[in-house]
C-alpha cells in the first residue's frame, strides 16, 4: 500500500488571483514582510498497489490525465509506503 | 528570505467530498486500485525574513488565525531558506 502525496501549483508565469487575494488579505492583517503567495492543491491519493513503481507510474498517469492542466499547472509528488 | 511550503488538510474524520468525488472519477477511468483520495490546499508563502524563526512564528500565526479552520482542518508546512 502507497500514500502518494500530490503538490499541483500554477506554472510560473501564470496569474493566480487567489495568491494574490490571500497576500492582500494577510497584508492588511500586519502581514506585511509576505513578498508572494501562491495558492495550490494538495492531494492525498492511498493506492492498494505492490510495487512501488506501479504505484508512482499510476500516479504520473492520473496527473497527466486528469489531475492536472498541463497547460498552466505542474505538479509534483512524494510516494511512500505505508503498512496496514 | 524564506520559502514557506504549506499543506492544509481536513482533519481525519472529516467528510471529504471534493475527495471522494475525484476517487470516483478516477475509478471510472480505469484507476480502480486508489484505496482512499484527500484534496488539501497547498500554498507556497515567500517571506522577506532574516531569521528563520521569525518566519515559522508568523506562518504559524496565519495558518491558525487565517488560512485554515481550526475545527475542520489541520496543517504542517516546511521551511526553506531562498537565496535572492
Amino acid at each position: 500500500m502507497f500514500l502518494a502525496k500530490v503538490y499541483i501549483t500554477y506554472k510560473k508565469g501564470v496569474l493566480d488571483p487567489q495568491g494574490s487575494t490571500v497576500k492582500k488579505a494577510l497584508g492588511t492583517m500586519g502581514f506585511d514582510t509576505i513578498e508572494d503567495v501562491r495558492v495550490g492543491k494538495y492531494m492525498e491519493i492511498m493506492l492498494e498497489e505492490k510495487e512501488k513503481d506501479v504505484a508512482e507510474q499510476k500516479i504520473k498517469e492520473m496527473c497527466d490525465k486528469v489531475l492536472t492542466n498541463p497547460v498552466i499547472e505542474e505538479y509534483s509528488y512524494d510516494i511512500l509506503e505505508v503498512r496496514k
